[in-house]
């Protein structure tokens, strides 16, 4: 029910991004779930239900940046949601505070998916261009891309055609990226569909990390793939073997948790344990599937932590040349509903981010004092609590094929079975 | 600042629970978060807002289930919240349904604490058998209490004479409930301040398991023990030695994850290792530090390890009879902020009950086909999908001292920094 909903509210001819006109009296129609409630609650009941939901003190909003008029002026002229907040630490006396300025791109697709493949991924990097260059005169020090951000998601339709779209960590996309990077000072990550020519063309679900002076520092691949609904991309990648690499930047320790995942808190451990300060988490999700997840998954990672995790999910309905089925006995279809963006921050401390549109390209920009991750494990002592003696011991017993789980039964129920 | 508030919001003379006229225009004041938007939104935006916040299919709300008059005028009569809800679950073709009832109990102390131990202690018990029978009567299958239940949370004085509030595992308390176990044909968790007699008279915070014939099936003790604000609690005791047992009982499988250790996302996980389908988070925290948290935890802990959570936090502020500091150099004080109640249900298909009130005693009840946690394993893979191995070598080497992360540097960094 709701993918008919979300496709009358987002899809549009062309498939290009929706207007908000378009959304009008959809159920699903709305643009964020912050402003939504913003718009409805009287201010102090507002204020109350921001302290509980998004964990911000007294309710107090997070305080908005100075972002230079040139960037809201394309923001305006190229119709994407534009947002900037700081989040708060508290002042050390020996240490000086490590503000950085952190952006996170959101978009859809720029042309139909009928469209020549050069034409689709020309047309995205013609879109990106105003956005990326937003960031960079707003002082963005670090900037994260959406996964697989050169092409549609199409691994729904499992036509292995749109291999094409794969590049080498060095390709194309890195070189559109490594200039932005050099002209900002900016370090960009970059997540894309990699094509490995060392391993026999083997391909990956990549995140390219480009430092600030537009050098690659490193690739992460993507450790855990799905197979839930549309989603089974084991058809074109398999699981990465880039382990929980942290990117020293000359901004901060950052990583990439890509995709699904963010429903591995194994995974948010081990970036975690490697010592990252900023996790980016790129994602290509849709409504039905995964929306009540997606705020509780990022912001638990944030907290469990104690790092700073940067969300993204790309907008709009997709609409493929060739009709699929789902695996759900229900009719073959075009598309797979509506990725619904709503790309954001969480904080350490529980706090975070309104969210950017659920229908618009965005670009989402934040300060973060990072210093703000050690005093969450001065002050919680998740990390000096966590006894992972324990796990380490439960996780080499549970791996062995005869692993024996820890159950105590009560008697009468062995006797009601026997 | 938060603190002062809840102090006039809830603080009565007697230490006994508030009425909710003492509430009135308090900005902390409000009851749940749920009937706040409810009574706040518009049907259609309450609607949208369900179906993302409480992860409620089309926002569809969580049907009510049949509850007995007599409970319900028993809570009135006793002035506490008494909800009932029924989560969904797919039909299967080859097993049957598994539905059991399931009830947590939330409350404040009943005198105050400078009364003598046995009077605080026996108007507990006193104030406890209505709800419990109230559940017993509603049918409930398995129901547990709150964190040391049978006490003030007296930890924040750092005062040993609490102390004797401990009890063996077949103590009074435990004996008070095996006769509603058998009564009613009801497993009963009972968290208590433990003194283990065959070690020394040592102490834990312990979960007793009594089965639905007055059995003690078996005991958990807090895994992890925090060290944050007022909450050192390891003045009392110290990480439990009971690993992460699973409870086979008649009704299913369970198991304890108590309080603090609900930030601990491998404490989680070893529980549904060993098969956990039903996991209780019986706590005792206050709104300034936790809140925001509260229902992020437990929601992400339901989804990632696929089983249902029923989260409990007592309500009420308790003043001690000596002043005591906070090691955040603000004046000594006699409390520790308002407990905020509010306990709920987490589903493994991202969903959640409404949740209880923030000042009143509750029973919150409801009914859960535990198939839908195989459903969700077979939907989303995670448990496929999570690489153990990969997470047994890491904290395998974690633990090490001579751990090194694994960190890629930006050259230019390691320049910077020599």
């Amino acid at each position: 029910m709701e993918r008919k909903e979300e496709k009358q509210a987002t899809k549009t001819e062309n498939g290009d991004r929706p207007t908000s006109s378009n959304d009008a009296g959809s159920l699903c129609g709305f643009d964020s779930l912050h402003h939504l409630l913003q718009a409805s609650l009287p201010p102090h009941l507002f204020q109350e239900v921001s302290r509980v939901l998004l964990g911000l003190n007294c309710g107090k909003p997070l305080e908005s940046i100075h972002i230079p008029e040139s960037a809201k002026e394309v923001s305006r002229k190229q119709d994407f949601d534009l947002q900037a907040y700081s989040f708060r630490a508290d002042k050390e006396i020996l240490r000086e505070p490590r503000v950085v300025r952190v952006g996170l791109i959101q978009n859809s697709i720029a042309f139909p998916t009928t469209a020549s493949f050069s034409d689709q991924k020309r047309t995205i990097f013609q879109k990106l261009k105003p956005i990326i260059n937003a960031a960079g005169v707003s002082g963005v020090n670090i900037l994260c891309l959406q996964e697989a951000w050169t092409m549609p998601f199409a691994f729904c339709t499992r036509e292995k055609r749109w291999c094409e779209f794969a590049e080498p960590v060095d390709g194309e996309s890195t070189q559109f990226l490594q200039e932005f990077a050099r002209k900002y000072n900016m370090v960009i990550i970059s997540p894309i569909l990699e094509r490995d020519l060392k391993h026999g063309e083997t391909m990956w679900n990549t995140a390219v990390v480009i430092g600030n002076h537009g050098n690659i520092i490193g690739k992460h691949r993507k450790n855990h793939i799905p197979r839930v609904g549309d989603f089974n991309e084991s058809t074109y990648y398999m699981e990465g073997n880039t382990g929980h690499p942290v990117f020293e930047t000359i901004y901060g320790k950052i990583a990439v948790n890509i995709c699904y995942g963010r429903h591995h808190p194994l995974n948010w451990l081990a970036f975690g344990l490697n010592g990252a300060e900023i996790v980016f988490n790129p994602s290509a999700t849709v409504g039905e599937l995964s929306e009540p997840m997606w705020p509780i998954e990022a912001r638990n990672a944030a907290i469990a932590n104690s790092y700073f995790v940067g969300s993204i999910n790309r907008v709009g309905t997709e609409t493929f040349p060739n009709p699929f089925t789902s695996g759900d006995g229900k009719p073959e279809h075009s598309d797979f509903g509506h990725f619904y963006g709503s790309s954001h921050f969480s904080a350490p401390d529980a706090s975070c981010s309104p969210s950017l549109s659920r229908h618009r390209d965005g670009l989402m920009i934040s300060d973060m004092d990072l210093n703000l991750c050690r005093q969450l494990k001065d002050k919680w002592g998740f990390r000096m609590t966590a006894r992972y003696e324990l796990y380490k011991d439960m996780l080499a017993r549970y791996v062995e094929p005869n692993f024996e789980p820890q159950i105590i039964s009560d008697p009468s129920v062995r006797k009601s079975f026997s």
